[in-house]
C-alpha cells in the first residue's frame, strides 16, 4: 500500500513538474519579440525569429537532440535511439503575424519538444525499444506575412514548392528568403529526416471547442479554400478637380469588391462561408490622386466543396458589374487553394484512443485555417490536434488558451508521439 | 513703311523667340525626375526637386535675380530695380505627385520666371520706372504627397501654418521637412519680400476650358472643400478561421465608407459634388489577418457652400450605420477646408483687360483644386489664371497642355505682371 501510494504520488509529482516546466518554457519563449499588448511580433527570419530559434536550438541540444537546418530553414531536432530507423516527426512553427498572439504555432513547437522529450523518457523508463526515432520540427515561414505564400517550409519539405523559387521570394523591402535566412544563420544543407509519421498540435483559432466545452479537437479534415490575387486597374487623376463621371477609381473598384465578398458570405447560410480581404497595395496612395491600381488578396473558405465552388462562381460573375460601375478593369487569379481533404483515419483513431485513456473530453473537428500538417498529411500518416482558443481570438495580441488546456494538450501529444514511435500508425498495424 | 514693317517683324520675331525660349526651358525642366511614362516624379525635397531648384537658381541668377530661401524652403528670385519698393510676386510650385505630370505647378513657375523677365525687359525698353519690383517664387511642397498637408510653403508664408510644426512634419519614412530641406540645401533664413500683389498661372486640371473652346480661365473663386482624416478601428483576427459574425473588419468599414462617399456624389446633382478617398493605411495589411485599423483621407468639394454643408451632414449621418454593419468604430475629423472664396475683383478685371488686349478667348471660372494663390489671395491682391488641360487629365503622366496655350498663357502672365508692377492692382487705382 505504502509503496503503491508513493508510486502514484511520484507519478502525480512528475506530471506537475512536467506542466510547470512546460509553462516556464512557454513564458520564456513568449519573451521573444514580445509586444506591449501582450502578444508577439516575430515574422519569419527577422531578428526575434532568429533569437527564438537559437533558444530552441539550445533547449534541444541540452536534452540530447541533434539540431539541423535544411535548405529552406526548417529547424529539426533529432533524437536517434534506433540507428537507421525513420522518425516520428512532431512540430509546428515559431514565426508569428505582426502583433500576433503567443500561442499560434509557438505552442505547437514547444509542446512537440516537450512531448518528444517525455516520450523518450517513457521509452527509456520502460526498458523497451521503439520502432521509430523521434524528431522535433520548427517549420519556416508558416504565416506568410513577410514572405508569401504561407506554409513555405513544409511546402518545400513535401515537394509542393520549388526550393529555388522559395529562396528567391522577397519581402516588401526586397530582401530575399535566402538573404534573410542567412542573416539569422538558419540556412542549412540538411536533407531532412525519413519520416514515419507526423503529429502537430495547435490552438483552434475558432470558438467551436470552447462553445461546446470540448478540450481536444481531433482534426479529421480541412475546409476547402480558394485564394485569389486581384488587380484592379483604374487611372491616376486629380481627386479635387476630375469630374466624377471621368474617374476610373481603382480604390472604388476594390472597395466594391470587398463589400461584395462580405455580402456573399452573408447570403450563403446553408454551410458556413468565410470571405476575406485584409491586404491592399494602393498606387500611388496619395490623398490627392485617384488610385490608378489596387492589388489585393481575396480568400474564400467553406466546409463544403461544392458550396464553395458555387460561391466562387457567383463572386466571379459579379466582377464585370463592379468593374463597369467603377470604370476599371479587374483581374482575378487563383493563386492557390485546397479541397476538403481528410486526415488519416488511423491517426484520428489513435488520437481518440489517447484522449480517452487520459479521460479528456474530445470531438472530431475540421480545420478552417491552413497548417503545416495539411501539407504533411499528403506524404505521411498525420495526427492533428486542437486545444481551445478563448473567444476564438487569433492573429491578435489577445490570443489566449488556458494553462490547463495547454498542459493537457501537451500531455496528449506526448502519448500520441509515444504510440506513433511504437509503430501504431503503420499501415496494417493493429492498435491495442 | 519699310521701318514700320521692320519694327512689326522684329516684334513678331521677339515673340517667336520668347516662345521658343520658353518651350526649350520647359523641355529642360521636364527632364528632372522624368518618368518612363512621360511624366515626372519629383516629390518635395527629394533629389530631383533639389536638382530642379538648383537649375532654376542658375536660370534666375543668370538673368539678374537674387535668389533667397526662407525658413520653409520657399525659393524666391528677386529683381530690385526700385530700391525699397514692395514686390509683385509671381510663381507656383515645382514639386510633383509621384508619377505626376510635367505641367502641374512647374508650368506656372517657369511661366512666372519668363513673365518677370519679359516684364522687366518691357519696363527697361519703355524707359519708365515701375511702381513695384518683381519677384519669382517656387513654393515648397504644394502637393502634400510626401509631407502633409499640401500648400505647406505658402501656408507658412501667409501665417496659416506654424513654421516649427511644418519643419517637424515627417514623411512615411520618418524624415522631417527640416532634414529633407537641409539635404537639398534649400533651408534658408530669408524672411520673404514685401508683397504688393501676387499672380499665378496653372493648368486647369479639368475639362471646362477645353470643352468650351476657351484659352484662358480667369479664376474668380474657389469651390468649397472639406478634408477629413478618418480612422476606422476594428479588431485583428484570423481571416480563415474567425466566423463572419465575430469579425470587426476595419477594411470592410473603410470600403463601405468609400462606396458611401461615391454614392453621395452620384445622388447630388443640383450642383456638382466631388467626393474622394484615394489613400489608406491598413494595419497590419496581411493577407491572413482581418484589418484592425484603417486610416484614410476623405475629401468632398462643391461650388456651392450650403450644398456642400448638406452633403457633409448626410455623410456624417451615414457613418454610425456603416460602423454598426462592420462592427467597427469610425472617427471622422475635419483637418482643413475652405469655403467658396472670391479672388479680388480688381485682379479678375485686370486679367480680363489683358486677355482682351491680346485677343485671347477667356472666361470666368472657379478652381476646384487648391493652389498657393488660394492662400495668397487672403493677404494680397491676387490674380489666378488657367490654361486648358487636354481631356482634363492631371496628377497623371499623361497630363498635357498644347504648346500654343502654354505660350499664350505665359504672354498673358507677362502682361499681368507688367500691369501689376505699375500699381494697377492698388486699392483706389484707376486702370486705364
Amino acid at each position: 500500500m505504502t509503496e503503491g501510494k508513493t508510486a502514484a504520488m511520484t507519478l502525480v509529482t512528475n506530471h506537475e513538474s512536467d506542466d510547470a516546466s512546460f509553462l516556464a518554457d512557454f513564458a520564456t519563449l513568449s519573451t521573444f519579440g514580445a509586444t506591449a499588448g501582450g502578444g508577439v511580433d516575430r515574422q519569419a527570419a527577422t531578428e526575434p525569429d532568429g533569437a527564438q530559434r537559437a533558444w530552441l536550438h539550445t533547449w534541444l541540444t541540452e536534452r540530447g537532440f541533434d539540431v539541423h537546418y535544411d535548405r529552406i530553414g526548417n529547424q529539426f531536432g533529432l533524437s536517434t535511439t534506433v540507428p537507421g530507423a525513420p522518425y516520428v516527426l512532431t512540430g509546428s512553427h515559431l514565426d508569428s503575424q505582426p502583433l500576433g498572439g503567443r500561442y499560434d504555432g509557438a505552442y505547437g513547437v514547444l509542446a512537440s519538444a516537450h512531448a518528444a522529450h517525455r516520450a523518450l523518457r517513457r521509452w527509456n523508463e520502460s526498458g523497451e525499444t521503439p520502432t521509430y526515432n523521434v524528431a522535433v520540427v520548427n517549420w519556416f515561414n508558416e504565416e506568410g506575412c513577410r514572405f508569401k505564400p504561407s506554409m513555405m517550409g513544409s511546402s518545400v519539405f513535401t515537394g509542393k514548392m520549388d526550393i529555388d523559387d522559395a529562396l528567391a521570394t522577397t519581402d516588401p523591402a526586397g530582401v530575399s528568403v535566402k538573404t534573410a535566412l542567412t542573416s539569422i544563420d538558419c540556412l542549412g544543407t540538411y536533407d531532412g529526416p525519413d519520416v514515419a509519421a507526423y503529429a502537430e498540435i495547435h490552438i483552434e483559432q475558432g470558438r467551436g471547442l470552447e462553445d461546446s466545452g470540448t478540450t481536444i479537437g481531433l482534426v479529421e479534415s480541412t475546409w476547402a479554400a480558394r485564394k485569389y490575387h486581384v488587380v484592379v486597374r483604374g487611372e491616376q487623376s486629380h481627386t479635387g478637380s476630375t469630374i466624377m463621371a471621368d474617374r476610373r477609381d481603382a480604390l472604388l473598384g476594390a472597395s466594391l469588391l470587398v463589400v461584395a465578398a462580405r455580402e456573399l458570405a452573408e447570403k450563403h447560410t446553408v454551410f458556413p462561408l468565410h470571405t476575406s480581404v485584409s491586404e491592399m497595395t494602393i498606387e500611388p496612395n496619395s490623398p490627392v490622386v485617384v488610385a490608378r491600381e489596387v492589388r489585393m488578396h481575396l480568400d474564400i473558405r467553406s466546409p463544403d466543396e461544392a458550396y464553395l465552388d458555387a460561391a466562387a462562381k457567383e463572386l466571379a460573375e459579379s466582377i464585370p458589374q463592379i468593374a463597369s460601375r467603377a470604370r476599371v478593369t479587374i483581374e482575378q487569379n487563383e493563386t492557390h487553394g485546397w479541397g476538403v481533404a481528410s486526415f488519416h483515419c488511423a491517426g484520428v483513431e489513435l488520437a481518440r484512443d489517447a484522449a480517452e485513456s487520459l479521460g479528456v473530453r474530445h470531438g472530431r473537428v475540421m480545420t478552417v485555417a491552413g497548417h503545416d500538417s495539411v501539407n504533411m498529411k499528403d506524404v505521411t500518416p498525420t495526427v492533428m490536434l486542437f486545444v481551445p482558443s478563448v473567444d476564438g481570438i487569433s492573429h491578435n495580441e489577445g490570443e489566449f488558451t488556458q494553462d490547463t488546456d495547454v498542459c493537457i494538450g501537451t500531455k496528449l501529444l506526448a502519448d500520441v508521439v509515444y504510440r506513433a514511435m511504437s509503430g501504431e500508425l503503420d499501415e496494417g498495424s493493429t492498435r491495442t
